[in-house]
């Protein structure tokens, strides 16, 4: 049930170019079902600098970031968490509104959950990993095994510079095309929803048969074309919907202090993607 | 039934000094009730500038102003509206979203709701007018009348600084006590819930019962002394309520495009001030 809105409903926000829907109904779902006195809703800006001014003025108390501003608002906060530092990139900014004037901290609650969910999956730093993608989540995904310990790496990516950028960055191999590894990760829009390749896996089936695990960011559809080759050649799997959920977990305890359990999560996640 | 929050809906807030919840519940109410994507939440800042280019980066609809801001706000708008011009005082500025960035425009409906009473309460300009108060809400009531043609009126401040200041700004007389008049308006705290002479009125008895209409601008409670007093006594009367509801229908107006009906604002003003 909705907690009436009153002066003293709490505000928070997603900054994105492009918003959607999902963290909208992710964090209303659960403020409701926890009986939170908060509101979430998604936002666009042409003006990072005086939006996040808007978020001191205003006492908002969390703002998600995403593209094109995950880079620009490092500038724009108070404290930078080593999450956000390990990849110069922001997706989660708390305001400490005990602060006269608020203070804001920001982190990178993809690189957190990518990290916990390597741990939840038993993961070992003696297995060689290979990420493909060069963007700004592969940045995430690669620096969050680096940092565990994950010496062994390759970045795989079509665009050399940027691949080549990002491997020397956590000082893993380049390539230009996939090659085999203990853990497959998919960070390209292979197998998303709407996108050219939808029905297409990134890897070939014989490198997705003989690797320990894949997995796949891309969290629409869940079961993509390569979560369910993985399953079926008997492959553990983690998929894109675990790291959506879990960096979404992670930013409604850092705005609310609650931290919802494990089933709370997956219905918020299923309404969000409803 | 409240239409669930998503990317699109449209946020409107205020900005106070100090907040309370009447605006919030005077608004989702009527949100809710024509089912319109919008919500409203009350907010105080210590940087008004800041706080309207969030308005204007995070595309927020509409803004209600309240003390202290009303007149600062003048500088940090796109245009200023007659209404809020007459006055040099804002307390609604309209966001035109559909303005790549945005358009800021500030009015004040206080000064609207004080000229629409008067029509709808039938006074004539012919009437003498005394206001008894020298603050914002005395200016905007002074000015409403003067600016509707009346003519002959009479500023009653105990701070003869301010008031002389208003009474010569409108070009009415001043007195330090209150004298006679055919239309009184009390804009003092005086009669106000909380306030320390809530349990007075602030005009003899025989003042009261010689005026044509007394006109109470304090809203909490609506049935003050010196209502009960004028009614007591057989003389018509227009509330602080009426002021604080049609002010309210023309902001509601103003953001949503949809003007709610005279029962509509009567629910809504009720549960708000609940």
């Amino acid at each position: 049930m909705r907690v009436p809105l009153s002066k003293d409903t709490r505000l928070c926000i997603s900054l994105s170019g492009r918003p959607s829907n999902i963290g909208t109904r992710f964090h209303n779902y659960l403020y409701d079902l926890l009986g939170l006195d908060y509101i979430y809703k998604a936002f666009t800006t042409t003006d990072i600098a005086a939006a996040i001014g808007g978020v001191r003025a205003l006492g908002i108390r969390g703002c998600s970031v995403s593209m094109p501003f995950k880079q620009d608002v490092l500038a724009l906060v108070d404290e930078v968490e080593p999450s956000a530092q390990a990849i110069r990139a922001v997706n989660t900014i708390v305001n400490d509104l005990s602060v006269p004037g608020g203070r804001l901290t920001a982190s990178n609650t993809d690189y957190l959950a990518v990290q916990r969910l390597i741990g939840e999956h038993g993961l070992q730093p003696t297995q060689s990993v290979l990420v493909y993608g060069s963007g700004g989540m592969a940045s995430a995904v690669a620096t969050a095994f680096r940092d565990l310990g994950f010496e062994r790496g390759t970045v795989v990516a079509r665009n050399a510079e940027t691949g080549r950028a990002l491997a020397e960055r956590v000082g893993y191999d380049y390539a230009g095309e996939p090659r085999g590894g203990d853990v497959l990760v998919n960070v390209t829009p292979v197998g998303m929803a709407g996108a050219a390749e939808a029905r297409e896996t990134p890897f070939p089936d014989a490198v997705i048969a003989a690797a320990h695990t894949v997995f796949d960011v891309v969290a629409m559809p869940s079961e993509t074309p390569l979560i369910k080759a993985a399953r079926g050649a008997g492959v553990r799997v983690i998929t894109g919907a675990e790291v959506i959920a879990l960096q979404a977990a992670e930013q409604f305890e850092r705005y609310t202090g609650v931290r919802p359990t494990a089933e709370q999560v997956l219905a918020a996640s299923a309404v969000s993607r409803a």
